[in-house]
């Protein structure tokens, strides 16, 4: 890969100002004696952090913008948990430019005091949880021993590296819709045309981004997007949609509500002339593939699936 | 830059198990009825992110590895906050691999519940405080808005981009050294002989494996490190120290103390026949670096410096 260019920076913020907290007697380290630390003063909230690789020689029209899901960083677009090159080089060595965000509260985007700036405590999401949400196995098939973990059959994610996996997880916030809006705003602003790739919660602000900028967001795909914007807000101009969808939907209620409501949207585009167009993977014959298409075994092939498909809209 | 592999991968960590925890009724999405969240189960903690960025032909003889300091990320090496390129940058360019940590509970590294598995809540620092304590001005000179602040005459930091490196603070636990160590001994033991440079509490860290694993630190730089390890700990064995402090220490009182400490350390391997060199930039007569050194707008001199140290040291 030849770059250009390697770096980061910040989007979005504003600066929130407190007073009247107490000033605490803390141990800033092990054995040294308590000194005053003094919360109150300027605060930086709201902030996103995007990372951005740039080709000497970039061969794709525009840039691609990766946003990952609920409870991740930009990690997920990186090397795989069981060690394969990820996505990120898989469209660098495309010819993609590429950016990487950590939504608002997330990774290297910080995240604020609560209850003083943030409402209330975030959410931490248990490997038992994960395995089922994620599909990795039938619901009740997590066990803390991995040897005892009964993934589904013909799983594509790597199962032996579902621990490693779990290293990525960050807490987060529910009710923060706006703040990280207004960040992934800034940053369109700042990149103008571009493709964006967005999975999970950031495929849904994928697809309400696409309603706002569909002038800057030149197509737009959405990895199992966790719900679909209104479609009062779909016009003609809106640009080609690619949504994919991995394996056992039907057997979890929360995916099956998710994919209707998105498969609804979908069909919206469609009566609006918006090209709009669903990858089933299990209906193609490709089983087992878990919410996490880009660390699936055969995730190298879903992204030239993704890639060809960019090279062939009409941006 | 012609690079072979960009990529990431975690260190360390175990998983703890939390049980008894009540569930919680919580509202997951603006305007959707509450469901219940569970906290309980496994959850990993203590785990460490890094990023690794391999040359196709590197010419240095070991990478180097970059550790931040307190409530930072490895976004302190990247583009700096004024947006010139990083040292990431740089060190690729002149040759080296780089490996960048973000430490444990910070950034991509994730961090823990509290009170249930970490014992209480973080640190935050304010815009305030950071002002001062990072030497950016007089004590006392910070103010909200930026055309009343007081830099130092000569400061090196670009003060207009003070609230734009504001972006890149995190939240930071205090009393967690020796996870933060284990997780650093893990990337030592995967990385092998390397070159280390810390910043600030990460160049503690640093002079601290310096003195754990002589064999692998080939050499280290650390950066206005913010103290120093038993003398206790050198030998003979230990490789070349480089040592870098900029201006206006004399006027803090905390950075005088720091300083003092780590002037004894580099005089104890000094009796110790271990190399050991403090670059003093005031007094070679530059004027106004912050404890910032990387982001200072004469960083890349100062990094071309670290790699000239680095290319004539016996490693």
């Amino acid at each position: 890969m030849q770059l250009k260019s390697i770096g980061s920076f910040f989007v979005g913020g504003r600066t929130v100002t407190l007073a009247g907290l107490p000033v605490e007697q803390r141990r800033l380290a092990i054995g040294a004696a308590p000194r005053p630390v003094d919360p109150n003063g300027d605060h930086v909230t709201g902030q996103m952090y995007v990372q951005e690789y740039r080709l000497t020689a970039p061969r794709a029209p525009f840039p691609v913008v990766f946003w990952h899901g609920g409870g991740m960083t930009g990690a997920n677009w990186e090397t795989t948990p069981d060690g394969r090159p990820g996505w990120i080089t898989q469209f660098l060595e495309a010819g993609f430019d590429v950016l990487v965000c950590d939504a608002v509260e997330r990774g290297r985007s910080s995240w604020s005091m609560f209850p003083q700036i943030y409402e209330g405590a975030p959410l931490f999401r248990t490997k038992n949880e994960a395995w089922d949400m994620f599909r990795m196995g039938p619901a009740g098939s997590y066990a803390t021993d991995p040897a005892l973990r009964q993934p589904w059959p013909q799983v594509q994610f790597p199962p032996e590296a579902f621990d490693a996996f779990a290293c990525q997880w960050v807490p987060r916030w529910v009710g923060h819709e706006a703040v990280t809006e207004a960040a992934y705003d800034a940053l369109i602003s700042r990149v103008g045309p571009c493709f964006v790739v967005g999975h999970s919660q950031g495929g849904g602000f994928a697809l309400q981004m696409t309603q706002r900028r569909p002038a800057d967001v030149r197509a737009v795909v959405a990895l199992e997007p966790s719900g679909a914007p209104a479609a009062e807000g779909i016009s003609s101009a809106l640009p080609p949609h690619l949504v994919m969808w991995g394996d056992h939907i039907a057997e979890h209620a929360v995916w099956t509500r998710y994919r209707a409501s998105v498969d609804a949207y979908l069909a919206d585009l469609r009566r609006h002339a918006v090209p709009a167009h669903t990858l089933d993977l299990p209906a193609e014959g490709i089983a087992g593939n878990t919410h996490f298409l880009m660390m699936d075994r055969n995730g190298a092939q879903l992204a030239e699936r993704i890639i060809a498909w960019l090279s062939a809209v009409d941006h």
